[in-house]
């Protein structure tokens, strides 16, 4: 640390100013709301942990001196006042989990802001523009689907009255569920959706394997791939295993297969384009023994950062599809499409400095810039206003999982990498 | 019909006595337990209706002057005495169904005995031995696995303990089952298991197209495919599907995909051989559509009249899973393995011949021989006496379907080979 080093930028001091051991304890607090004896956090959103978890955080953001305020979504946004009352710079990430995950995917975000505002006030820094914390809704998606809903809903208000239809396994409506949260917190005011916001940064696990292999502490993420979800469904015909002559037969397993196995080929030949595929979610009819699959429906996610790329895998399924010669059916259908996120060049610049800085100091190599494979709450941030992502890696590349991990000093290399790009972009 | 010509057997006469008109109303009878709108029955073993049936069927067989016994399995005896006390020709089948049947499958072979019997009594038939219809408890295996439970208990008694630990869905106890339908016969003598027969001859529907697609009314049934079924499970690691690179996973479904897929290529080569697959039952885990498949269960269900080709098909899928290269594990175990039945010659010649008689009279073609791809209670009875089976054919192939059906004149044709096979046996 050299805070005490006057000629430093604000940038600088508050990067310097970043604590690990109040880091990593208030990791540690947040995660004891719906942690797990195998070290893991169950806290689904809005369910009453979630709603416990989010006190804690409006009680930890004001005794940092935060104003607290909540949107129709419930989206908590903590906020350090700047010299003046241009629009903010907004960081932070999301607060619920998978129904068990780890301590880290979304949480670190969060905290890793207020972190940030902790190590301003510790610096003394004042900043031009008000400096934002975002705890979003529902980025999971594991109770209520889709996933994303509070970011997507603060950029694009009217996905709001759909989201609150969606309902949980218990048959809770999310809107009664939203309303509850909402009750829950009558000391915070209410804030516009879609408010503009000068800058959106998020800080996340990689929750891949690439800055690991890489032995990176940090990555700049240039963009979050394309994605495609796919439903195929084989319609053949019900059958005694016993009984129907092969010749006879209309498997719709036997279809399913071949139509899967030449997709896996495809993905091999595209190889080079670092196309991914996963065919993910299988149902079965009847699902029995010594009966011949009737039909057999299955999933496709597919991901590249190169939409033209998944442009050629969808004519490649229309054929495969159409052209796959039995006595069934095939039909495919589109369950879900976006087109990639590209986060602005100078924002990325602005990002590898931050990361160069943090990672020097630590004797670290350099960051890697890479793509994500995961949304990310900065996917629907980016077509708000200008979006940035920065990557610390995963333990094995695993999360949504008990064992999610990241070493202590990668996670303060992170925020260390926030702290310099946040006061940047709030002091321009 | 030429019953008054006294130059013709006693089989050829039995034959010419079965009454068309009876046995569509008996199986009409029959069908209204548990029958369902659409035509299907829904009568499973040892159900309230599957007793009310068994209590409809006693006092058929009474009133055609049959005397009724029960073994410790609950399987019904209904039996003609014989001029001589030697041991008896026995008929029949199964009148349980799968959750949703046909009226056909199994009840089809017990009426069949029964109007055989009416068919003796008006043609003023004695035999030598006495003759048995027999009801066997649980073919279908659907409630209590597993399947032709009476017959294989019947043969080999000591079975009946682990059959009764059997335990439904909705845990009730196959032992519990069993006393509860002994108790509700009380009027009906205990006979002992394994009791000597002198032949059995089940006649039955056959499951499948082979006798529709020849245009034949009759099946002299050779046989009983050996079947093989196994479970190979693939044990990769589930991953996020967007954030891991192709390379690094270990996609236990693209392992799947990978063996099913030459799985059905060696089917296709030993279609020579009839060879059957099935690869019926699949369960992947955790079947989500952007999470890897860390782990796919799927089984196999493979049948040939030849048991060297099933003796190949396991060294080959021995070779598949131990040689697929991939990071994760793939194991394979047997679940179940029945040796080929062939059914005696003798028992063929006399099938066949009761067979062409029936036919020759209709003005149909000659019977067909085929093997059974389907289980049935002659499959256990093989070990016990000489057996043969009769096939009519199943419009489409269709059964465990409420579209179940079979001409009304082909029924009739069924039971007359079995009048004329039954008299010749007990005349012997």
């Amino acid at each position: 640390m050299n805070a005490s080093n006057t000629t430093d930028s604000a940038a600088e001091r508050a990067q310097d100013f970043v604590n690990n051991a109040r880091l990593q304890s208030s990791i540690a607090a947040l995660a004891a709301f719906g942690g797990r004896d195998d070290g893991g956090v169950s806290r689904e959103t809005l369910t009453p942990i979630d709603l416990a978890a989010r006190r804690h955080l409006i009680d930890y953001a004001r005794s940092l001196g935060c104003e607290v305020m909540i949107d129709d979504c419930a989206n908590l946004f903590f906020r350090r006042s700047g010299k003046t009352e241009q629009s903010p710079v907004l960081t932070g990430s999301h607060a619920d989990t998978q129904p068990i995950g780890g301590k880290l995917d979304g949480a670190y975000g969060v905290l890793a802001g207020l972190e940030v505002i902790a190590a301003l006030n510790d610096a003394g820094i004042s900043t031009i523009r008000p400096i934002e914390v975002v705890a979003w809704t529902n980025e999971e998606g594991s109770r209520f689907g889709p996933g994303t809903m509070g970011s997507s809903a603060f950029v694009t208000p009217s996905l709001l009255t759909s989201y609150r239809q969606s309902v949980d396994k218990d048959g809770i409506v999310m809107g009664d569920a939203l309303d509850a949260a909402l009750k829950e917190v009558p000391d915070v005011p209410r804030r516009a959706m879609a408010e503009p916001m000068d800058a959106y940064v998020e800080l996340h696990i990689e929750q891949g394997p690439v800055l690991e292999r890489a032995n990176a502490a940090l990555g700049v993420v240039t963009g979050i791939q394309s994605v495609l979800w796919y439903r195929v469904v084989c319609t053949g015909m019900a059958a005694h295993a016993g009984t129907t002559p092969m010749n006879e037969r209309s498997d719709a397993m036997a279809a399913a297969v071949a139509i899967a196995s030449q997709l896996y080929a495809r993905a091999e030949q595209e190889a080079a384009s670092n196309m991914r595929l996963t065919l993910g979610r299988w149902h079965v009819s009847p699902n029995s023994i010594n009966t011949i699959p009737g039909e057999v429906e299955f999933t496709i996610d597919v991901r590249c950062v190169d939409a033209s790329v998944l442009v050629r895998f969808e004519r490649f399924l229309q054929d495969l599809t159409t052209q796959h010669a039995w006595r069934g059916r095939i039909v495919f259908e589109t369950l879900f499409r976006r087109e990639p996120t590209i986060f602005p060049q100078d924002m990325r610049d602005l990002i590898d400095i931050a990361c160069t800085r943090a990672t020097q100091a630590a004797q670290r190599g350099l960051p890697q810039h890479l793509t994500s494979g995961a949304f990310h709450d900065a996917m629907y941030l980016a077509d708000h206003c200008p979006t940035g992502m920065i990557f610390v890696p995963s333990k094995d590349g695993i999360s949504h999982n008990a064992a999610e991990e990241t070493a202590p000093a990668d996670l303060t290399l992170g925020v260390q990498a926030l702290a310099y790009t946040i006061v940047e972009l709030a002091n321009r």
